[in-house]
C-alpha cells in the first residue's frame, strides 16, 4: 500500500525545495536527506486523506488508495505515514526539526479544516482565501526551505528569507492549481476539471468575479454555484470569460512568483539558486 | 470541535497509567504532564478516526464528530490532533519522547490496518488476533508506562518492567472490550452491542468457538457471520453460550491481568503501585 502511495505524489516539489535550499545556502548533509523524506511523507499523508475527502478515483492517472482498497484503508495509511514521518524526524539529534514539522503539519490541517468549513460559503473574502491556501499548501513549502537553509548552517536572516521564498512559491503554486482547475487541459492536468467549483470551493477567480460583477448578475451566478454539481463549470464559465478573473488570477500568481524570486536576493549566484528561480517560474507557468 | 472531541474520551486511562507509573517509580515533573497530554491526544485522534471507520453515531453517549459535523471534518480534526501531539512532544528537551510516541503511533496504525484487512476473514489465528490488539490498544498503554517510568529516572530494567505491565494491561483491556461487545449491558457499555460481529471482526470468543466446535457446525456459524449484519449477534449467541468461549475469554483476560500485576513486583510498596494493581483489575472486571 505504501509503495502504491508513493506513486500518487508527482513532482516531489517539497524535497526538491529542501535540498536546493540547502545547496544554495551551504552544503548538504545526511540530515537533509532525512528531512526531505519527512516533508514528502507528511505531504503524501495529506494527499491520501484529501483523496478520501474528495472521493477521488485517480490522482496523476493512478488509482487512489480509496479507489484501489477502501476509505478505511486510506485513513489508516495516511495516519501511518504521519506517524512514521514524525518518528523519522525524531531520529535527528535535536527536537528542532520535530517542532518545525509538527507545527507545519498542524497548520496544514488547520488550512484544510478552514476550507472544509468554508464549503458553499460564497462570500468568503480574499483574506480568508489566502489564509486557507497558506495553510494547506504554502506552509509545508515554507518549512521545507527553512529546514534546508537551517541544516546548511544558514544565518537567522537567510533562514527567514528562504522561508519567505517557500511561502510565496507555495501561494503562487496553489493559485496556479486553482487556475488550472478552471482553464487547464484535463489530459495534462491529470484530474477532472471543475472539481473545486463542484465542491463549492471559492477560489481566487470566483472571488474576483464576485467582486467585479453587478449584484443582480452575482445572484444569477450564485444559483449556478449552488445548483447541480455537473452544470456548475459550464454555467459559470461564460461569466468568468467575460470578466477579468482569468487575467487577475494570473497577475496575482505572478506577483507571488516575483516575491519568491526577490527573496533569493540574499543568496550568492549558484546553479542551485538558478534552479530555485526556475522552480518559482514553473510553479506559475506549469500546465499540470 | 476540539472541545467536543475531548468529551469523546472517557477513562483517561493512558495519562493515568503514565502519571501513576511516574509516581510509583520516582516523582513527577512537568514533563510527565506534557507527555500525559501527548498520549491522550494521540489516543483521541485514533478514536475520532475509528468513529469514521465504524460510521459510529455516538461514543460514550456523546455525538461523534462525524455525526455532529461530517466525515471530512473528522478526518482533519484527527490529523490536527496527531500533528499537535507530536509538536507538543517536541517541546521536551530530547528527541527520545518524540521517537517513542512516533513509533507507538505507527504501531497503533499498523494494528488497525491489520484489523481492517482481516475483516470477514474468519480463519485468522489467535496469534494474528494478539498481534492486532497489541498494536491497536496495548502499544499506547505500554509507551505511557515506559515514559512515566523513564521520566522519573527509572533504571532500564524498571522501564522495561513497566512497559510489560502496560502491554499486559492493554491486552487484558482489549479482550474485556471484545467480551463486553458480546456479553455487556448496552446501557452501561455506552455503545451498541455486537458491533464487532456486525463488522466481520473475529475476536477471541469467536476464534475459541471456531477452535472447539465440530467442522459442520462451524460451517453453519460461518453462514451466520457472513449473513445479514443485524442477525449475526442473535444467530451466533446460542452457539457461543453452548461453548466455553465465554469462560475461555475471561480466563485469558485474567491471565494477562495477572501478568500485568506480576510486572509490578520490582516496585516498592506505595499508594501509586496499589492504584496500578487496581487499574489492572479494573481493566478486566469493568462493565463499561
Amino acid at each position: 500500500m505504501l509503495q502504491h502511495g508513493t506513486q500518487l505524489g508527482g513532482k516531489r516539489l517539497r524535497p526538491a525545495l529542501l535540498l536546493l535550499s540547502g545547496i544554495a545556502v551551504g552544503s548538504l548533509g545526511p540530515d537533509h536527506i532525512v528531512l526531505g523524506s519527512v516533508v514528502e511523507m507528511v505531504h503524501t499523508a495529506t494527499l491520501i486523506h484529501d483523496d478520501v475527502l474528495d472521493e477521488a478515483e485517480t490522482r496523476r492517472h493512478v488509482a487512489t488508495i480509496n479507489a484501489r482498497w477502501n476509505e478505511h484503508t486510506s485513513i489508516l495509511v495516511g495516519d501511518y505515514l504521519f506517524a512514521q514521518s514524525f518518528r523519522l524526524a525524531a531520529t535527528l539529534s535535536s527536537t528542532e526539526a520535530c517542532r518545525m514539522v509538527g507545527e507545519a503539519a498542524r497548520l496544514v490541517c488547520e488550512g484544510e479544516l478552514r476550507q472544509v468549513l468554508a464549503r458553499d460559503v460564497l462570500n468568503i473574502s480574499e483574506e480568508d482565501y489566502f489564509a486557507m491556501i497558506r495553510g494547506k499548501t504554502a506552509e509545508l513549502c515554507r518549512v521545507a526551505c527553512e529546514l534546508g537553509a537551517k541544516y546548511s548552517g544558514g544565518t537567522e536572516a537567510t533562514v527567514e528569507a528562504m522561508g519567505c521564498y517557500g511561502d510565496s512559491l507555495g501561494v503562487a503554486f496553489q493559485i496556479a492549481d486553482d487556475f488550472l482547475d478552471l482553464w487547464g487541459d484535463d489530459s495534462t492536468v491529470g484530474k477532472t476539471l471543475g472539481t473545486d467549483i463542484g465542491q463549492g470551493k471559492m477560489t481566487l477567480p470566483l472571488i474576483r468575479l464576485r467582486e467585479t460583477v453587478p449584484a443582480p448578475q452575482w445572484n444569477e451566478i450564485c444559483k449556478i454555484l449552488t445548483g447541480p454539481v455537473d452544470d456548475r463549470l459550464a454555467g459559470a464559465m461564460p461569466f468568468l470569460q467575460k470578466s477579468d478573473a482569468r487575467l487577475y488570477t494570473q497577475r496575482v500568481a505572478e506577483s507571488f512568483k516575483e516575491r519568491a524570486i526577490r527573496s533569493l536576493d540574499c543568496l550568492p549566484e549558484s546553479e542551485a539558486k538558478r534552479s530555485l528561480v526556475k522552480l518559482a517560474q514553473f510553479s506559475v507557468d506549469r500546465r499540470f
